[in-house]
């Protein structure tokens, strides 16, 4: 028999190996996205379902079981070093994960969902919910059968969950987004029906590219993302992507008639970038080498883009150069009525267009749906009619048609169930991190005021970032800020932003 | 036993398998040459190590041998259709050639080419030869090393042209290039001591990046280069590389300083791009899917650059574009005059900067020098002082050191030795398919002189860039022109056009 060192070296090689192919993959998919020639889709298509397969080859592989049995035996478990032993429980996890689905079943439902996908494009195209319905249904059953296999604990919905956001239950997802829902719905309300209404009439401009560029490539420096780590490019849906700690890309889409968009979605993005980027070099090959879950991403990209880019410090020190490189086009407006604009509360139908505010609310109601989905209170075939109700109640309008209702996200076509959770979530952690930050930095409203934003991100990239997921969401959150997650720090720095922004 | 038709499918997979793996790899140096953040190369080289490295266990794999065993049998031979008797005949000689070296040699040469690599390029900056010899010496003797582990014909020498150019032999180039050689030096000498010179004043000027770019683009698409299958990207020693005949890639560099080094390198790079992108769809994802030589790329690449691109009828039409493009920096220069400027003939030292015509003897010169090394009539201890000697007496000059002698080129280096040859090769074979081309296509020129450059990439595409290696370069030569490469059509043709020029 191997002895312990060897096998530990052995697994580790094995698990970087992994990682290569998922980086080599992670460029392939950044290149589709950002400037691959069309007639050179197909080839590399099939390039990436090679590596694919490997990479999950080498997942299950017997090689990996062996590693895993002897390196979990519990003679071994004192030599192991922190970052070991979290490795091996997350290929565990990863191994009973993919051992569990047989894998005809499973090369089935890849197919499913790679038609769904295209189904659901048509579908929501012809707001035609008819079409989609048996595919949506068929990934339902899917996904029933799929947890069975896996098990669950308390509700089948938590399997889910714990995909995206490790720990994360129903039943603490009913406390936390029922909270937040008695405080987040009057509010809202008391908007739609306050007087003073901010002007936004000044975005409706025309912005040329390469300003809107000049002005992305410059925050992201102040924000202090690291070109020589990364870069910037265009693309339709923007995204970023940790290739190595050392190759972060950022992508952005610049909207001539919506300034907004790009310098939003420029700062989201960056701040997902700079999770990515500051993981500490003793995780970098490693599978923890990447954002602890979703959760977590999304309160930094979220912290970021509506904590530090939709407030009024931020604003009061870049607002003049916002004004300078779009040359004269901001004449005339107020700094101050710029922040309102930029903050202006309004419910609507799309999710992705949706304020910080109101954004919450139609994570929700997708969290609603899904749980009825899976704890079979509600069918496939009834989800127009509860979507249209719960937008009613949560916000007040009905969606006129299918597409720009119950059609209108991707996720559920995937296979995606679980996942809308963690927008808010990430909202809420945001939050409570943000009031752990102004006490331990009092200064961090001043610092931005002053255009320092570097003290921020280095406090953020030592209590969170450099830990890529060596610790679980719920490990970083009481690590940080000393308690559980709490809805209330999200409500109360919503309710006294906009109470000031509408003077309510 | 399993059956020929699964044998052969299970071949053609593991091929398309193989071929996936150089997809991904040929991204990631295309990606690593054009923008990936410096941070990020350490992790990337891992990556490209691991790719390789399963690329290269499944070319000698026992699957690869058991398939060439079966496939090849002779009563199997009347069932192979040409494609597959070509690829099985391409993986046979991949497989022998890999597997003749003992693999701990083989890991031992290629650290020494990398480390080589580092110390030439060190060596070149100072000027130092002593510090590069050694490691030249222990090169060239693993390449001795080599040819008798894979075996020879005639010469060791000829093994090594092999790989570059199949079925090229030193007696044949001794012939090719003692006829160019006794014909190009003579004029050479007419022309350095010809009265009438052409003014190249105005080509001093800076060219605005954008506007240089601007008419890369535009000559490529003028060729027929079809950018849905393919794009034009920055970098510092420009490239084309076909991933997939569907993505092709161009790239280039833009010198404020030399307008004329981005113009001809982008159709340079521009002509080996047509080659990839035209070849015919029944050879995607098999290992006959690219250009079927060094020599024969060389001379696509070349033929554009310089007989299209550097010809009288070329500017004749497109000369008013370059002056419309570069607003008013050529006004009151002839056509005339810009076609001799980007024409004039100068010996020089460094071969990468030389002209169209004495290009030839510079890699002459490092033919003539290669074979003595590896016939052992030099060794490495004396290149410096045959080097010159050569420069002396083929070009008239000496290099006043190392630097801008013998350490010029990075191909020793990286132990390519057999390489240079296909330079020539290029040209030689371009102008006598260039004859051909005249012959059959007698409207050339004035096709050229209008701007319709399509019916000439078609005339090419049909001819060779379809074939992909479907045939060798010898068999390429002969079906086109009708007769076995000659250095007649070559000398015909710089002498002709030179003459003109230069009013001899």
């Amino acid at each position: 028999m191997a002895d312990f060192e060897s096998v530990l070296k052995g697994y580790r090689e094995l698990v970087a190996k992994i990682r290569s192919y998922q980086e080599a993959v992670g460029l392939i998919y950044w290149d589709m996205r950002t400037g691959l020639p069309k007639k050179g889709v197909e080839s590399r298509s099939q390039v990436v379902g090679v590596l694919s397969g490997e990479m999950f080859k080498l997942t299950v592989s017997d090689e990996m079981g062996g590693y895993l049995d002897t390196l979990e035996k519990p003679e071994h478990a004192e030599k192991l070093d922190a970052i070991s032993r979290k490795m091996i429980s997350e290929s565990r996890k990863e191994y009973d994960r993919s051992k569990k689905i047989p894998p005809e079943r499973y090369q089935e439902y890849v197919v499913l969902t790679s038609q769904a996908e295209s189904a659901w494009e048509e579908a929501k195209e012809n707001s035609d919910w008819a079409t989609f319905q048996p595919y949506l249904e068929r990934i339902v059953a899917f996904n029933q059968e799929f947890i069975e296999l896996w098990g669950y604990e308390g509700s089948k919905y938590n399997t889910l969950l714990d995909m995206y956001e490790p720990g994360m239950t129903e039943e603490k997802l009913d406390r936390l987004f029922g909270a937040l829902r008695s405080k987040l719905v009057p509010l809202v309300e008391a908007i739609v029906h306050a007087e003073h209404k901010p002007d936004t009439s000044f975005l409706q401009q025309t912005f040329p590219k390469e300003q809107q560029k000049a002005f992305s490539l410059f925050i992201l420096k102040e924000m202090g993302y690291d070109f020589d780590a990364g870069r910037l490019d265009e693309t339709v849906h923007p995204f970023a992507t940790g290739l190595n700690p050392g190759d972060v890309r950022v992508t952005t889409r610049y909207l001539p008639e919506d300034v907004v968009s790009a310098l939003f979605g420029t700062i989201h993005e960056g701040g997902h970038a700079l999770y990515e980027q500051n993981i500490m070099k003793e995780l970098e090959g490693t599978n923890l080498c990447s954002g602890t879950s979703m959760g977590i991403h999304e309160s930094q990209s979220r912290f970021w883009e509506n904590m530090v880019g939709r407030s009024k410090a931020f604003w009061s020190r870049y607002y003049p150069d916002l004004q300078r490189i779009f040359n004269g086009q901001f004449d005339g407006v107020a700094a101050e009525d710029f922040y309102r604009a930029i903050n202006e509360v309004k419910p609507s139908l799309i999710r992705i267009e949706a304020d910080e505010l109101t954004y919450n609310l139609h994570i929700m109601i997708r969290y609603e749906i899904e749980k009825a989905l899976f704890n079979g209170t509600v069918k496939v075939a009834d989800l127009p009619e509860v979507w249209n109700a719960k937008y009613k109640e949560y916000l007040g309008i009905v969606p006129p048609n299918a597409g720009e209702g119950v059609l209108q996200d991707v996720h559920w076509s995937g296979g995606s169930f679980g996942y809308f959770p963690s927008y808010a979530l990430g909202n809420m952690y945001a939050a409570q991190i943000r009031h752990t930050l102004l006490k331990k930095l009092p200064e961090a409203e001043a610092l931005i005021a002053k255009g320092n934003l570097l003290p921020i991100k280095a406090w953020l990239a030592n209590e969170i970032y450099q830990y890529g997921m060596l610790h679980t969401p719920g490990e970083i959150v009481t690590r940080v800020t000393g308690e559980e997650l709490s809805p209330d720090y999200l409500v109360d720095y919503l309710t006294e932003k906009y109470k000031e922004i509408y003077k309510l």
